[in-house]
């Protein structure tokens, strides 16, 4: 039995796009079939999302996409104005982004680790496993602890998860988790500082959740930081109404997929007719056939008058191959050229008084 | 093109798991490979939670199982203390459960709109589309309506989801809306008669969602109801701290699955070192390679420290086939006779004062 | 590490549909969703077929179903006329029905080697895997030298695999392998007795395949007994042609799928305008989305024309749960009652002279 | 509704592996996770093999990925010494390379025919559909006809698909169906002329077949040309004999990932005591859990003492993205530059006389 220090000794390396201009390849890939001419059209979509002055990008995250090598992608993105807001759920954000802007890592696990060959032993060594990759669970622990140190700095009221998460770069910022500093970029820092609000609709979800219940728990009977959900809902309901043309770019399904294509209703709700999104990516192997929302097509979603059907593009592939291929190319297409940031989090800046 | 009325003919009926003895079935299944024995384990492990009197039953529950007909599985189990506690997705308690219980109902969809051959028309008649299930949208409107209303008759202050919930419950009963009345019978009400816990993490993503974001917009720049979903992670812990044997019935992954594994971890930051999961059943047809949680083997929870060894067993199957299997075993089998509800809602009903 | 007789102690069974009466679930099942619906509906085409007299049903078998516990169902099915002729991947029939009617087993491998951690160990007893089940290989052997036996037995020439699958059936049948002594029946005896043929397209894809390499081998130089598939082909197509009626019922894709499907279009090339088949079910699991042939949907088959649009159904479904399911409806609903076999085998019975 | 003319318009236009340097793309994917990490092992595998320069290269073809845009990344492997024998269904082979050989191409279905909306009025005009591309089924026709007439040209006996394709090869040639002459280069040619046997275990279950069924019919009661698939099997038995190191490089399962594997046990049953194949990658979709051969894992093969385990890869991702990737990685690293063909097909270039 191998020791933990040499189960994690291989470092998860994130892509850097910059150095990949697979703008040929994609291109190439429109005129084949299945999956490949897929993602070229989900490529050019994203491309014309960008050049859409007038568009919103929203960027949704589901399954462990940090973890698995795509952090320095979405930096990327958000530092290049080609992403304008975020939903995802809590892990990608705060126990995998978040963790390795305080100088964590994630590690590669050995082929006969995936199936649970190992599982029992890994317990033992309190190493947690996300399918082939490794986290020091001690290490996590302290990411919790973070969390309520930040939670335990602020004024009790509720909180949208945007506003936590806001916090978090800002704790990044006055801690010098800068790369200036040598440290890695994340993509909590480079949202914070290019105004790009991350929502986590299902915020305990994660790291942050233990924080707070830390929190929640050690002042019971006080007066305590609360998230509220709805909150999060109104927020970026309100980018929709303030920002009509919208399109959608997710990896995975899930909450943060439903969270997003909602917001149409809740304008409408609000007496607002908003637009429904103008575009629509989706990254994802989930099948339609179990009736879930993640493996539900987007055309599924014009039916409930969400998703706009003209440029719509479901592409089955696992997004560690799919996600590096349509951001290279929207990259190096440089269609954000002629693009500013949204700054959406200045259009919330102001506390959101609901 | 057929009319509105015609395309919302042929309701979803409900299965009666009470009808269908299929415990020779199921035991054959154990025999055999694959899926059927996997569920044939499945459903063994489930008889054995309930026959382990300490055992508290978390139900989870992702996709869309109520509008695909199995409501009166769930309320069965449930009226016959199967059940202690549940953790879903807000779709299937409000829009789907919630809105039957208001008097709606969910419609089949002939094959030939499964992949979305007619949404555009279906978008025209709002018509709503769950893969082969169409539901009427201005029923679902007036469902929304009615969650604003709730949230308008409450203190404004944070609540858990599972505090809404059981306000939903409440308002149900007091609305006459029971079987004795001749309504259907509905998970939310059978739970609130049951002592029965609800909670949805993700709370603002559903029909409740729209009523809490009218509401917050209504009342903006006052206070307001929120929905705290750190006090929903607090308090599910807290079950877990006061009823240490849990067993984890899911239907599905995303966040269901991770909220309520996670309780565990969150259990010992509090300070009190929890047991695992000692059961846990997980029936879906996702995929583990691509590293989401949802299709992630429960072996991989253990390494987390979350889930153990000794009985778990993942189903490879769509859930409308195998849960009315594995739930009809356990009916039949008769492993609760012994037990009775542990009225977990109780534990909770004490404003927790977090 | 276990040893090689631990390792083979649990055996699997064949599940017994005449034991189990699922109309009544199965009815139920279609006013559900999904899979569930499906489900039901391939059921009722399956009755349908049956109560329709001039259909000759055609039983399509890929991936591993013999071993799985299936092959009393299809003994069942076809002794009770309810299936007219198989086409089959060569594994399902000669490595798994011929296998077990020589009076070997399978066996239940534990879950912990389901994923591969002890199939180096495997290796070195002689245990062969195939998921959860285990195989004796010297056993296998002994199956792969009773296809030679057969093989060196036989007059010199070209046989379609329908041939060569009827002499093993004889071979059974003279060594006494029947159910009145006491042995297992087979889906080779049961056809057999019954003039069901069966045809794999692949034929030395399978345990026959290492006994027929072995006589050509042995006779290099010499005359040897060979297996046209093309003799297949034509045999099936003459089927179709003296009995243009037909219902496919598949467990799986592949060839057997291509192949069966593909007789439409050969009748039609031989100058037969050949009807598609009229109905036509398939359970499986595989995906559309990679444009393979199993996973693609009856539609599409409909496009080349080969199957009716009217009667057909796809089930997103592993099939040792489903195919219980469907063929204990069809045989509890007694659709088969006014039916008598086809008696195709004798329709081939002369020699073909092609 | 579109004319035949109008849906008919975009061809299917193949990758050109050459334009594509992907090296440092593929070299980055191999330290984050998932299927990234998995297709740059299975890369860099495959360019292993290369290198080893003692080891045989068998690519296995299943699926429809000739139509979809593979057909040039698969001519360019065998031209350029990096593929030494090919087992494939007969679709990829004769319904779609020979039948682009023959001057007739593949075409772009747009996104609304890719469920089947259409299929009824793609009957009416005679277009073939495989998942989102056309086919031209009068060409089809003719393609057909092309093996028919070869059929007929050769002596009456029982031939090896391998043979019969090299008739086709050299139909080709004859025919001046070659690059200088300005048609499309095609996979049938290229091993006609690089000497790479070609063996499709299921032959007449493909265009092909359709000519033979012809040639038999038309010729019933007199001697026809019969392919008799155990000479397949005992040819590529003979291959792996004569060139004891081998590795495999799958595209999909199913017959040609078991027949190439089978072959370990085939020389073993002739009493040579053959390696397992030292190399084994594949690119699927399919999933283990249903227990069938085409996502069954490489682990599972080793149990059987087919698969070595220490090269082996699978990678879980749709083909037309995968492959290209795959290959052009290999084609740039020129592992193949010490390498020359091995020739195999002169090999077994004297009739073999099994």
């Amino acid at each position: 039995m191998p020791t933990k220090k040499e189960l994690l000794q291989a470092q998860i390396q994130h892509i850097d796009i910059k150095q990949h201009n697979v703008v040929a390849l994609v291109d190439a890939m429109a005129s084949m079939a299945y999956s490949s001419r897929d993602l070229a059209r989900a490529a050019s979509i994203y491309d014309m999302m960008l050049r859409d002055t007038e568009c919103g990008v929203i960027l949704c995250l589901a399954g462990s996409m940090v973890s698995a090598g795509l952090q320095k992608v979405i930096v990327d993105l958000v530092r290049n104005n080609m992403v304008d807001a975020i939903v995802s759920t809590g892990a990608n954000i705060v126990d995998q982004d978040f963790f390795e802007a305080l100088g964590y890592r994630h590690y590669i696990a050995g082929e006969e680790y995936k199936y649970g060959a190992g599982d029992a032993e890994l317990r033992d060594l309190a190493i947690d496993r996300i399918y082939d990759t490794f986290i020091d669970e001690d290490e996590l622990r302290i990411c919790d602890a973070a969390t309520e140190k930040i939670t335990n700095s602020l004024e009790t009221r509720p909180y949208s998860s945007r506003e936590f998460i806001a916090e978090m770069g800002a704790y990044l910022k006055k801690n010098g988790r800068t790369p200036e500093n040598g440290n890695n970029d994340s993509i909590v820092l480079a949202c914070y500082e290019k105004d790009v609000p991350i929502f986590c609709p299902a915020f305990s979800d994660c790291s942050a959740g233990f924080g707070l219940v830390a929190h929640q728990h050690a002042r019971r009977g006080k007066p305590v930081v609360s998230i509220d959900s709805a909150k999060d809902f109104y927020e970026l309901t309100q980018l929709k109404i303030a920002n009509p043309t919208t399109g959608l770019l997710m990896l995975g399904g899930g909450v943060p997929k439903n969270f997003a294509q909602d917001i149409v209703v809740a304008a409408d709700i609000l007496g607002v007719e908003a637009s429904m999104h103008k575009y629509a990516i989706q990254i994802t192997v989930a099948d339609a056939r179990d009736g879930a929302l993640s493996g539900s097509t987007l055309k599924e979603a014009s039916s409930w008058g969400k998703v706009d059907l003209t440029y719509e593009q479901m592409v089955f592939a696992e997004a560690t191959i799919a996600f590096p291929l349509i951001a290279a190319y929207a990259y190096h297409k440089n269609g954000a050229a002629e693009r500013t940031g949204k700054l959406f989090a200045q259009v919330l800046v102001e506390p959101v008084t609901a």
